[in-house]
């Protein structure tokens, strides 16, 4: 493995790694404040916007100072629809998607070893599951894709405010909060806190944000496709 | 009709539907979360800042990527300003109008579906009525138009940010927490929902924001006219 | 008098009304929703909030359209200092100041004529006085101008963004919330709501905002003056 | 002293005190309006949203409008890590540190003067300490570290943006709530307020610091180094 390659993969390590620190800690960090059953008014709402913003926050500095670097996927489901348009070959995407697991799991348990009243290696017990929430996947995936594409075509240098944008409105306007990110999706069932969901549930979560990736493809040929423009 | 106008269309159909699951998605979520009577102290306010801040990050995000396709107006009340202007021709307008209308209507029923308890069909029953709101109704689009025509003056690259931000505030500062939008007040009828709308309300809320644009069309032409600067 | 001073100062007018707007209206809109007491654990806090961001945003939104047209003060110690500073005439700023007071309290006033329970015409009852909020406005409105004076020497195109930060961590670390304006200050006595202040404690707030200006106009010359480049 | 090194030591007291205000003044103003025990459904996690908005907002400013002067470090970890590099002599980094440490100092005095409640000299008593606390202040500092460096790389205009999300984030994520900084430890041992720390936990937090500051500084080697893009 080269030095360039080797520097792309810590990028992608490192980075997805800080977006879980950034998902699980601060919904940690907000259980831990808010110290009540969660059925008590407004706390819920309460923690997800003290998870809101912190991710949609971190989104911006990581893809910042890593886009040039590795392009900032941090996400199995972006690196796959840059695999299928061409523009990333299949052996780094795989070891691109391995990276991006493997950082994001180490993320999350980094961000155990930070709360004393959290064990390092947990499972979720957290049930995320049924069709509205499988086509809520759908949706922030697709949503996230277009916006990276229409990004690249119209706005590149403003992709890491975007990205930071969608994500922080999709955590409110999907049912599932907005995985929208295989790695993600499975370094959180890794976390039994409020950013968790149960193992069982992720592979139908993984499924459907591939759909998502795929229907955000060919929206993209129809919307932001260079032919369109000559 | 040609491939350019059709994308002109599909964009500012599917940017309209992205802004309402934005817009009632964020506010059944934090129905949903909230999971009390709303009279409980503070829990209205937190919903309406679990409303304001997706709707603002969405506008910037659908601004950017749709921008440079169809000039990103998802509002009726823009088009036909736009129309008024002379920089749109009547017919353009009507399609983009019914486009806006349609995709609106979609991205309320796709919103419903991402949630278990949601019907997809569904009518408001949120009475907002009377001259007070009618009037916020004038002011908040007044405010959005000036915000756009000040915007394509003196900042064109920053539109988005600027119009995010508007509506950020005008959400609070508004009696009707600014809707400012025909295609989005007609969406909001069929949502009995946080951001829902009374269908008999709705006509009275669109004649306001078109007087709105009126207005702001005059005031234009006072600050923002090119003929002022030489 | 001619086009062009006209054109300013309708300027200052309407962007002195909208940011009033913003202020007072986003006030009224988080006691409305909050509904209780105002001594109900958090729902102080939260009505801050709430009239934080859209005031923020606002300001981003108005030094951006109006700022190429009349420099966007908004602000008589703003146009104080640049006056003191030889960059404005004592006649254009008098102008200035008038229309900046006659707008805020138009602004007021047409933000009452949107909430149904306003009446247009109050006096606040609000008491804001004592030697700690009268030193928190000289420090807020110092770190007012200094963020103004810093970003015309550095990013003078960042100023609306700074301005709009600037304020929003203002209305939390000065005990008085940050008036940091005159026009603000007089036009905020009209209205007996979250953001009002009684009359008799105004005078000493304005005092104490044109202090903290002409402290900043000195330290501006020792950070920021051209000669030091050279 | 010549006059440019004394711009620069001013910038830095001046913009650490503006940054000490806007932690402790928000914190102060928080615990104010809440008004209850601490222990209150989600008033804690209200008054963390009401003090990482105001930092990270004036962060912002701060690093924009001082950073052409003095490089805006506010922060001793950050200026140890530039002499490491190489790019600020020994003698003027030992400068650099005590002005911060000063100018922290004075800060949460001025925002003690403030608040009718505070008196000007204190000490906290909040007891923050343990090894997940260490270990969240070494990532903390890291992770402001490499947004730095990375920023420095690639984005070097989007530095004050980028440190003030960062720091937005790191708020939520980290259990120590992410001083990431010892001028800011020191100065918060003076405060016994939400933002405080008890003077007999602020060493290791420090050591905890420079540790994350060393880690990141090879980090970047790794990340950043100029060479590996020739």
């Amino acid at each position: 493995m080269n030095t360039e390659l080797a520097r792309k993969l810590l990028a992608e390590a490192l980075g997805t790694a800080m977006l879980l620190a950034a998902v699980v800690g601060s919904g940690i960090m907000a259980e831990t404040l808010i110290k009540v059953p969660s059925d008590t008014a407004g706390s819920d709402a309460l923690a997800l916007l003290a998870n809101t913003i912190p991710t949609g926050a971190m989104l911006v500095v990581i893809i910042t100072i890593f886009g040039p670097i590795s392009g900032a996927h941090f996400n199995p489901a972006v690196t796959v629809a840059f695999m299928l348009r061409g523009e990333l070959a299949p052996k780094i995407a795989l070891l691109y998607i391995v990276v991006q697991i493997v950082g994001g799991i180490l993320g999350v348990w980094a961000t155990h070893a930070m709360f004393v009243q959290e064990e390092i290696f947990q499972f979720s017990t957290k049930v995320r599951t049924g069709a509205p929430q499988w086509f809520a996947e759908v949706v922030a995936t697709f949503g996230l894709l277009i916006t990276i594409f229409g990004g690249l075509r119209y706005a590149a240098s403003s992709i890491p405010v975007l990205v930071g944008l969608y994500i922080t409105s999709a955590y409110w306007f999907t049912a599932s909060t907005s995985f929208a990110n295989p790695a993600v999706t499975i370094a959180r069932t890794f976390s039994d806190s409020f950013a968790g969901i149960a193992p069982g549930d992720a592979p139908a979560f993984i499924v459907a944000q591939l759909i998502g990736a795929l229907v955000a493809l060919g929206a993209a040929v129809l919307l932001f496709s260079e032919k369109t423009e000559s």
